[in-house]
């Protein structure tokens, strides 16, 4: 795994209001080798201002890609995760920036996957729709009485850790004195499944909920939660998704 | 220790442009807990633009003490952190924000000490002279293509370093089973010299040494450098640096 591994992490912004704020966050990213931005629905883009406090990583804004909706952003991905600075209604795999750099270093080194960081709005953060659609959702530790980072300050913390943990991790082999550091390995058979693959599986999967009468109408929201928590937790690849689809298949025939 | 030992710590920026960025520190730091800002001749402030973007941190701000000059700012400090993004010259005791945080919490643990984190220009960092008046420099690993974090991105990570040491300081008691752990105790029986302190016993002795001849006179700047060091390195309390300057009030007598 070298450097430029990191070309599979990209950072997601949704519904930014401030383009100057893009612009740092192209900083903050640069400075950790974090090249690959996506823009949702900015308010404003490209403008001066982002160019303006970028300061030196225009590459990045100008190789930013911008896309209409969340759904657009994450559809490729195959592990999302979503800064959250609050906790939510429905308990969620929640990480500290540290354990997300040390998670997505390891997958890097093992499999490759397509890594999403999804940022939201300045004012009101990812949306809890938004927030279902991430594997995981990082908190950055902060003074209770106010934790409230700019969104930049968030993404420059998330990815000096990612950076940090991939310097570590690279400098593994001299730490053992040229020997190679043996790296946990479990290459898998099939590729994992996408956020959209996913996304689509759990909604046929809730559809069905529905018609067999499998839910508490009194809280339809809930079981959606907590299904798509489940399989996101599990990471299904391609293979057994199509598994599984053609478990719901056979279930729906026989009926 | 609790929480509010971090009144301990202080913000030092030394002559910062734009009074944007003196609002983005005081924000970056009361995310973390940290409150004490100290500015050396910032350019312009008190300023809107500083208020604006401390977003909720104004305290912060209104508490922040101006001075005129670095050597005022460090005067009463007793450990000094220079965030630091090139090497420099004379090789000094570099340290990693990680370490920088470890250090400071288990400071603030032992003996009560007031401790500055120093960040330089925006443009063009510390002096030499100014790093020089410290005992450590911090340097943020980063991509070396691109390793200029902006100024208050540098304070947001090494706060979040010190502010995450402390939680982790703070849990300990919980993790051992709600008995406190002990931490390294080494009480001092005298208080640690501060900044100025030392600074006029390097001054004294390097002039000293300048009348004996003992020094290089093709570069005496490095001689200076490496007294300091080595002082700033041994950190000695008020009650040593005495015993110091006794000692060569003495040897000037027998002369």
């Amino acid at each position: 795994m070298s450097h430029t591994s990191l070309s599979a992490v990209s950072v997601i912004l949704v519904n930014t209001s401030h383009p100057g704020n893009i612009g740092s966050v192209a900083r903050a990213m640069k400075t950790m080798g974090l090249m690959r931005l996506i823009l949702v629905a900015p308010e404003q883009f490209p403008a001066d201002q982002a160019y303006h406090l970028a300061s030196g990583a225009d590459d990045v804004l100008d190789q930013a890609q911008v896309v209409a909706t969340f759904e657009e952003a994450v559809a490729d991905k195959q592990w999302v995760f979503g800064a959250s600075a609050r906790s939510r209604s429905i308990p969620w795999p929640v990480v500290a920036p540290k354990a997300c750099a040390e998670m997505i270093v390891q997958r890097l080194a093992q499999t490759p996957a397509q890594i999403a960081l999804v940022f939201g709005r300045e004012a009101s953060g990812l949306t809890n729709e938004e927030l279902m659609r991430c594997h995981y959702h990082v908190q950055i530790p902060s003074n209770p009485d106010y934790g409230v980072l700019n969104i930049a300050m968030a993404v420059q913390v998330i990815s000096y850790e990612i950076w940090q943990m991939l310097q570590n991790q690279l400098a593994l082999p001299e730490m053992a004195g040229g020997k190679q550091m043996p790296l946990m390995a479990c290459r898998w058979d099939a590729d994992l499944a996408t956020s959209q693959e996913l996304h689509y599986f759990v909604e046929h999967l809730t559809q069905l909920a529905v018609e067999w009468g499998f839910y508490d109408p009194e809280n339809p929201k809930q079981i959606v939660a907590r299904l798509t928590r489940l399989f996101l937790r599990a990471q299904p690849d391609k293979m057994e998704l199509q598994l599984l689809r053609g478990l719901l298949a056979a279930k729906a025939k026989s009926s």
